[in-house]
């Protein structure tokens, strides 16, 4: 079969062939039917420290997949070939998918074991359920998970790119109120869609609201500094976005609101299940642009360009 | 009788001659056998920002008390004349002792409520009562009840002044171990006194110890990013120091190590119980500096020039 390899640093992906991938103990094969690409798959490609994750080379990318399991190694009697599954990324030996020994889903068919297998429900399709993986379990940890996002709750989101677009639908269909701070003029039109109660430049437009909870899925410093300015008394800030790595706070608030800050990554099976459930409702449907699996390298030089609104998901078939 | 009263921003305190308090309906009469004198005192006179929280003047400062109850109002049956207290300093409305409409302890006697009233055990003097009741209460707030400390648990505290001192002890008398970070090497001697595990000018020196909770009783910025940087995965630190109000922190940590920060205040009654527990064996002795009611100026000159050791306590008796 046909795969998209990762070589070394600096180095376009490659078209290799390699043989079809068989289940050993506590494994199952996976045909792939839809793959994500991934801003990360641009690190990896670009930043030599990512070259500690693959300590063997090469290794097919793709860490953002659904399909259906076409072989069942022993010991997996749980599952049976047919089943529709979604593969939670990160592996137990803290591996992942794509990285490491684990080849993805830049290819038709993967090996996968207990860490990754979610049963992806019929009502939800193979795009959707391959993009929830990775952007929508890293959204969906940090605002349900580690934030308690809950009915009626006041929240704040930062951000409504990729994750912040999943994690602010998440909380609305979950029945809090949402407030979302996004710099894009266009991206702001994306308010009503998600169901936002209100959207601005800057979070600190709704100090007023007494927001109990800020997920912050742009992180650029500035959007720490604004979010910990603008939370009421005990509210809580997670910290998920990386855009630029350090902020200039003031401590002032976090003693005298007794604010708590966590930061969040990526998530669990269990998350995973939790976005699936909400996907079930036909609800959750983030901006997707598809594509095939030949375009997967001009995917990754758009993302690296910038700009590009939507998850660009390889559809298998 | 004779009572030290703020007038007003940058004034000195002024010995007023003042009426003995009764106590109304909820209330009861303490006649104060210690007063501790705080920096904060020293804000309250030098920064107009602290005026709002005088909204009649003059008043009667000073909010960490321990003495004995002289006066039971109506409905305070739980109570009786002879009982030793110590004053927890926030009221439910909250306001507090020495601040607000509410007298506080640089007078022989003052009136308080359920909201302060914490039984003294006996095996407390009233010195070590009365400094419990805010740096003692601040102190094991932020380290044992924010902070969870508990056996075996590795702890940091960064600065061994008053509240660093209380709360490193506290921590170490509930079988955490504990290492500080102080940078004058005088308080570095403590060390030993405290029961320390490990001490060094900067909690980093300690990154390789893996820890779990780390307390900022400094509160410089520099250590809120020292601490950020040295905390295990999934570890926790608590800001409750305020010795400069910003901090250029790394976010990449917070999110890779899954970091959880908190803002510590004050205490509860149910904090001063906890400290009064330790008290009670003995070996929980930081240092004070006894003075008298007519050394309380005095004592807020010292505070303003910096470099004390001990907290100052005026004994009435």
């Amino acid at each position: 079969m046909k795969a998209w390899q990762f070589t070394g640093t600096n180095k376009p992906l490659e078209l290799n062939e390699v043989p079809e991938p068989t289940a050993g103990p506590g494994q199952v094969v996976v045909e792939v039917k839809a793959a994500g690409v991934c801003h990360s798959d641009v690190s990896a490609i670009d930043d030599p420290g990512w070259m500690a994750l693959f300590p063997t080379l090469p290794r097919t990318m793709g860490h953002e997949n659904a399909g259906v399991i076409v072989e069942v190694g022993e010991g997996m009697d749980q599952w049976k070939v047919g089943d529709r599954v979604g593969l939670a990324p990160v592996m137990s030996d803290g591996d992942a998918l794509g990285y490491g020994k684990w080849d993805g889903g830049f290819a038709h068919k993967l090996v996968a074991t207990a860490d990754n297998l979610v049963r992806l429900p019929d009502e939800v399709p193979f795009d959707l359920g391959a993009m929830a993986t990775d952007a929508g379990l890293t959204a969906y940890h940090a605002i349900m998970t580690v934030g308690g996002a809950k009915p009626g709750m006041r929240v704040g989101v930062i951000g409504l790119g990729g994750l912040g677009y999943i994690g602010a639908r998440a909380a609305v269909l979950s029945g809090a109120e949402v407030y979302a701070a996004e710099v894009n003029p266009e991206t702001q039109k994306l308010a009503d869609e998600i169901g936002l109660s209100g959207v601005a430049a800057s979070i600190d437009a709704f100090k007023d609201k007494n927001l109990e909870l800020i997920v912050d899925y742009a992180g650029f410093g500035t959007t720490t500094a604004a979010g910990i300015e603008t939370l009421g008394e005990f509210g809580t800030f997670v910290q998920v976005g990386m855009g630029k790595l350090e902020a200039h706070i003031s401590t002032y608030p976090i003693i005298i609101n007794q604010l708590t800050i966590k930061g969040s990554k990526s998530g669990t099976r269990e998350d995973l299940e939790g976005i699936y459930e909400l996907m079930k409702t036909g609800k959750l449907n983030p901006p997707i642009n598809h594509i095939t699996h030949d375009d997967i390298p001009d995917a990754i030089d758009k993302l690296r360009a910038g700009g590009v609104i939507g998850r660009f998901i390889a559809m298998y078939e």
